[in-house]
């Protein structure tokens, strides 16, 4: 635990309400949150959503899982060499791929993603977030947010493994295969980890059988039957 | 340091630029970085700012020191609390006042008020941040953004500390000042902690003797002379 100054935190309440918001921005904003299999398609997905979203007119935001590694979710090396992190504090605060790191991960970016939503966005997050426990706490986080609930939407890009594990585009099925084959489990999800499917996703798509049009557009399709896109 | 699965991290452009993100929201997303003491008006000129460019038909969102700390920056409690992290897990990603805790704090929204900047929102923080270091890094962030650099706008609110102090809206320099008198320093900016002033802040503002209209009208002034507002 930490000590320090006197500090007393109060939630306060913005000048600008949620329908304001929703006014200037034709839209009430949501969160996306693509779930599933490395090389299940989430980024592809997510990046052809947000593009299809801009297009029409509608802000939207994708959070990419190794996108923000890169800042919010820095690992200890980044935060040693770009911030001038003291080893303690790069350790402490540096996220890496344990299975706390990961999880906190999954947090900062539900915690971001629920923002952006309040702010008026599409906020689209594509991360692998294997756990049901993990995910269902970004889902809470959205329903109890003390500005008032954001809508949060799942969906489950439910790709067969073996489709992922052939598409494998980083690589990373096989490296975990070796090591798997070499006695040392890695905790890869699919492989020696398990994913958790969503028990009640709002949509289930699958690329090995649709294409990402057809995906992008269900995604579409479900956000404007929910009210949550105006033309 | 962490272990777990393999992994190779590479920054993914999106499929949105820039410009069609400014073309949308006819602005061009920036950070509006208040810093102050505390009782000078930095959180009061936010949420006027933020209303003031919403009204005018701007996207705009406040990231309030004290709200973050509900979510993002939640302390160990919370995060024990809401997520059923456990001790060890609470204590090391939940966020105190410790002056590690407040660097964390302060690079965290830094992070985070960039890619609502790049998602093209006028992103506006309201935090004491007293430590140049820690302002230079967020500023230093926004410009080696890898989606391309991204406006950072420092306003120092420089209310004189006398003005603050009579203030007190939370009660904090009174506490300060008993501790102080009672021998047991508290590291409280101003009192017994140092505040550094901006070297070149982009605006400077004192609310002792300028209305909010007058702050929120210099701020506004100044997006629109550097083009990131269009009418």
């Amino acid at each position: 635990m930490s000590s320090g100054p006197p500090t007393q935190i109060f939630y306060h309440p913005g000048g600008v309400t949620r329908e304001e918001r929703a006014a200037l921005l034709r839209q009430t904003g949501a969160t996306v949150w693509f779930t599933g299999l490395s090389g299940s398609g989430k980024s592809t997905l997510a990046m052809a959503l947000e593009q299809a979203l801009v297009r029409r007119g509608h802000a939207a935001y994708v959070l990419d899982g190794d996108n923000v590694r890169f800042g919010l979710n820095a690992g200890p090396k980044i935060l040693a060499n770009t911030r001038g992190y003291s080893a303690e504090q790069a350790a402490r605060f540096g996220l890496g791929f344990a299975a706390t790191d990961r999880e906190e991960n999954v947090r900062r970016i539900g915690e971001v993603a629920k923002l952006f939503a309040d702010a008026g966005l599409i906020a689209v997050t594509s991360f692998v977030s294997p756990y049901r426990k993990d995910r269902d706490a970004a889902r809470t986080a959205h329903e109890t947010h003390q500005a008032g609930a954001v809508p949060f939407v799942e969906v489950f890009v439910n790709t067969p493994i073996e489709v992922c594990e052939q598409r494998d585009p980083k690589g990373l099925y096989r490296q975990a295969r070796e090591a798997m084959a070499a006695g040392r489990g890695l905790g890869f999800t699919g492989i020696d980890d398990p994913y958790e499917p969503p028990l009640k996703p709002e949509l289930t798509l699958n690329m090995a059988t649709q294409t990402v049009e057809e995906g992008v557009a269900a995604v579409f399709d479900y956000l404007t039957a929910r009210g949550l896109l105006r033309g």
